[in-house]
């Protein structure tokens, strides 16, 4: 049974729909009348640590409600990946707030941050249960048919490449998009849901689940520009050669590598200009842009899937209700019924913590630059009810006089 | 009166609404018993000479208010810019098709490209009634109060700040982002419409205005940070030195240049690269990102002020109405009226062509890295009426055991 104090807290990047999970754990657990306070600790775990604690017992419904509209974690966040150190001063305020329920929103990192307290916990006989709330735009935790705070991203970036596929439309030319996704390409592959007119773009689209050549990508594109008269490219920051080289290193200059190890692939615009200068320099194509779409992928205000945060509010809500039923520490995860229903379950940690899940073959088209129909449908009842859809002239053209 | 054929066409960078100034001329034309068709050439000035015209009278009407609503010139665009040889082949294809009216909707270049043809018409002696409706997201035409395209893009670069400054709150460290804008730094300032708590960045803002220094950058950055722990910053892309060099042009390799002389600042990430890469060669700060908010500031589906879709609209009805009734060339001009109403009138084309409007200095602030509250004053009733606003968490903070 859940009782006394419950610590909530945000970690790794953030995301369109992370405080729906908060406000959901915070909500939910108020209701239960042996849980004396809700605390959340800011900037993830470091909080815990340097005591940073809010009493959200005395948050304000009404406010709650209005935080869980806007993205990114309102407690903060990090990527602190606890050693024995860390972990020990943790348990020294945990213990000295006599906090027994930890839940704690986040990705792969974080579900990993938590396993390592968990057996933690263990070792020094701590009674601390641990719920892993799931929350990335990568779309890329185990056991999970997706992941909160994917489908506002893969809105995100759908509607982006619908609007630069018009762009490129009216003024031709080639277009390349880099998009986040170290080693899984759903977002990536979430620029296709925006197509609609046969000729719409993205004409090719790069995952990283598939090997990458420099030589292919400019046969590709010449093919496709020989075809339409122009080229809107998606790539993933992930891509790599078939050596396992991301071809982002190739031209950065000097690696930045966060504690959980992963090199910095956001926040820079080297690969798309890497990308783009291939192409400038190896073909006679004058009008080609590169871009990255970068942080406003996880926290765009105002492009956000009502699926997505009604499932992230229940992820918050439901992982409350396994804490007090189950008796067991585990991750929240979500599991597809039918077409389409969203079912909660409590999975052990070890099942999630510190993986990585890529897209399936089934989801990935057999010439390697485009999503199949069925990623689409699966991709579709994820983005929500309010999606836009463009749309083209109809009129019929003028017959021509001096050209006839 | 308006008479016989009347021929629209869109040329520059797209905007979110070019489509309603289109849809309006359309409409209020068709409404013209005297209007025999109503045609659209594709691609600017490009279509006529080719003759790729769309009988636009044809269209229905639940189209056109659809195509409305999608971003990106629909009868696709053009940098063209006439010579004498290209105006030739101009009025053969008008005479050809007797085409006595023009519609240009376009940015300082088009209207330009409309006063080399008016002129032309005056000295081969053709009878061609050319009306001016303005468009950029640059929001730099002469004359007029704002135009058409800016606020919604405005309204992009607001939502983009306010989502990356909450990224930037919750994982820290210095974040630039570069927005388009090569002379007028009007969407560079538009990024501060978001802010709402106090520490809410940008909390530097450069426009092209003010000469840039990269050593008065840095300590800018140093004292932002060392007061607040981080530091959001808004670049515009034609940021120069005091001597003019831009900052852009110190990296890139190669220029590229369009038909009317503009140097190529966007599709590219160098700026903002370069931006980062200085700040980490001379401090010590660890997280720095930068990124070019790029296309999707002209292009983005689902982010358009519903103010900018009505004056655009309105934009296309009144210069078919102006071209009716007044009889004379001109370009459709956007007044203010109190605060606030937007009033249209027809200002000579010479007043417009080829000039470019740039920030206020009342809209500076004396800092010269912050706009002015004139400015916001000025900008908010263009964003229309569904501007996002994000909150915090407002509970107390736990009082510290370990560390009190």
């Amino acid at each position: 049974m859940l009782t006394g104090k419950i610590l909530v807290a945000q970690g790794g990047g953030p995301t369109a729909v992370i405080n729906q999970s908060m406000a959901g754990i915070v909500l939910e657990a108020r209701n239960f009348a042996s849980v004396d306070h809700v605390y959340g600790a800011l900037n993830g775990v470091s909080g815990i640590v340097d005591e940073n604690f809010l009493d959200l017992s005395q948050e304000s419904e009404a406010n709650l409600e209005r935080v869980a509209n806007t993205p990114c974690s309102a407690l903060g966040s990090t990527r602190d990946k606890p050693d024995d150190a860390y972990c020990t001063e943790i348990f020294k305020s945990l213990k000295a707030h006599d906090i027994q329920t930890f839940f704690y929103i986040g990705g792969n990192d974080s579900s990993d941050t938590l396993k390592i307290l968990a057996e933690k916990a263990a070792t020094v006989n701590y009674p601390l249960r641990c719920i892993h709330v799931p929350k990335t735009i990568d779309n890329d935790l185990t056991v999970n048919d997706h992941t909160p705070g994917y489908p506002s991203a893969a809105k995100f970036v759908s509607n982006a490449f619908a609007g630069v596929s018009l762009d490129n439309r009216a003024l031709r030319g080639i277009y390349v998009g880099v998009v986040m996704g170290r080693h899984a390409g759903f977002l990536t592959a979430a620029s296709a849901l925006g197509r609609k007119y046969e000729d719409d773009g993205p004409h090719l689209i790069y995952m990283p689940e598939r090997d990458f050549s420099l030589d292919t990508f400019l046969s590709d594109i010449l093919r496709v520009y020989d075809k339409r008269g122009r080229c809107v490219i998606a790539v993933s920051e992930g891509i790599h050669e078939a050596d396992g080289t991301l071809i982002a290193t190739k031209l950065a200059k000097q690696q930045e590598v966060d504690a959980h190890g992963n090199v910095q692939l956001s926040g820079t615009g080297a690969l798309a200009d890497l990308l783009t200068d291939h192409i400038k320099t190896n073909t006679d194509f004058k009008r080609v842009r590169g871009e990255t779409l970068g942080y406003l992928q996880r926290s765009f205000m105002g492009c956000v899937s009502d699926v997505d945060q009604a499932e992230a509010r229940e992820a918050g809500v439901q992982g409350v209700r396994f804490a007090n039923q189950l008796e067991r520490d585990g991750s929240v995860t979500i599991h597809r019924i039918g077409d389409y229903k969203a079912e909660f379950r409590l999975s052990p940690l070890e099942d999630v913590a510190g993986k990585t899940k890529v897209m399936e073959d089934r989801f990935i088209a057999d010439c390697a630059t485009d999503v199949t129909p069925e990623f689409l449908n699966y991709l579709r009842p994820l983005a929500g009810s309010n999606m836009i859809s463009p749309y083209r002239l109809e009129a019929p053209s003028v017959t021509k006089i001096i050209g006839k």
